[in-house]
Order: structure tokens, then sequence, then C-alpha cells
């Protein structure tokens, strides 16, 4: 099928809302996002806690990846209701052959949330 | 040496400074790196012109990578100074085994312009 995609979850972003003694926004999304991966057996996804993708100002944070895509950031996620759009629209992104997906299929979310998207590798990096 | 290092820079980049007839920042910026970088001989960078990176409210805008290293994206780059302040910073980044430059010998310009930075692809992917 495709090649496999590592959804990079960042685990250290805060939010205003972060109970003082509870897990971070960070976290909880990526807990959300496994929960929602494990609901969908086969998706080729792999997810990956990261400290700090150093867009601390727009929390949540992702990035996507893959290799002969572009790789991209999003911010600004929600923990509470995103997993599945993100996951959706990581759908979309394996779907191409070099994870570019048409503007207008794009979630919403990332749409807004973009935060920066890199070349693919050069191919014999 | 050290790995290969691809700088990618976004030439789409506008500045409210740039001139109506003229190329864009993002283009100049570009010129000033291949023209700094010509002035180095056997520096391990390859110049990478990109349209968009997608941080177009943080114009001008770079990406720094290389297999088995932290990928890094700034902005608020100026095309006229940052040039060689760049590529001394990419001359630390190569210096490093995962691309992490201790904080305090990082150039202001990274430090502060830092957009998101995305660990590096798995080896196996």
């Amino acid at each position: 099928m495709s090649d496999p995609v590592v959804l990079y979850v960042c685990t250290t972003c805060r939010d205003a809302a972060d109970p003082a003694d509870g897990p971070r926004a960070g976290a909880r999304l990526h807990d959300a996002l496994a929960a929602a991966l494990a609901a969908r057996p086969g998706a080729p996804v792999t997810i990956e806690p990261v400290e700090c993708l150093s867009v601390c100002k727009r929390s949540c944070t992702v990035a996507v990846a893959s290799p002969g895509r572009w790789t991209y950031v999003y911010g600004d996620l929600d923990p509470a209701t995103s997993a599945d759009i993100i996951l959706d629209g990581i759908g979309l992104y394996a779907g191409t052959p070099d994870g570019i997906v048409p503007w207008r299929e794009r979630p919403q979310e990332f749409r807004k949330g973009v935060v920066a998207r890199i070349p693919p590798a050069p191919v014999n990096a």
C-alpha cells in the first residue's frame, strides 16, 4: 500500500485549561490519538510522542512525515476533539504520492493550523 | 566529515519593503545565501529554493535538514543581513550528531526565529 506515516505528537504542549495536577494538553492529545488509532486497525500510521516541537505558542502541535512526502507541522489543535480529524487528514495525506492534499480536501484544522511544511528529503541524501 | 545539510529557502516570502517590480524578500535571501555559500568553499551545505514553506506570516523563512538530524524551521529572517548568520548556525548544526545545538551557542536569529523542529526520520522508515 502506501508508505508508512509517522505522526509526531508534542506531549509537552500546555493549555490554559490544563488541570494543575493533571496531564498536559499535549499528553492528552497523544492519548486521544492512540485510542483513535487503535480503533482503526491497519491504518499505516505510527504515533511517536515527542518532547517539544518548538511550536510552544500554538499548542497542541503535531508533525506528519513520511518517506518521499512533504512533512507538515500543525498547531492550534484541540486535544478533546481533534484526534479523529487528524487521523482522517493523515489518511488523505497517505493517499497522495507527495503528501500534498488538495486545499479544498484538507480538514479545516489543517488549513488554519498549518505551521510549516518541509520538502521531501532528497532520495540519495 | 559530517552528513550533508540541505538548506531550503522559501523564495515566495514577501516583505513589506519589497519593491513593486523587484524580487521578493525570499528570493533576495536565496541569492544572498548562494553568494555567501560561494565564499565558503567546501561547506557541506546545499541550498534548495522552495516555493512556500507555509510560514507566510513570518517571512523570510528557511528550513535546515540533514539525514539523522532534527529538522529546524526558522522565520523572521532579514534578507539583507542574515545570510552569514544562517550559514554560521548551520555550521554549528552540522557539527552535532543529532542537529541539536546547545541553546547558548545558537545565533540570536535562530533562538527568536524558530518556527518548529521535527525529529530525525526513523532509520528504517
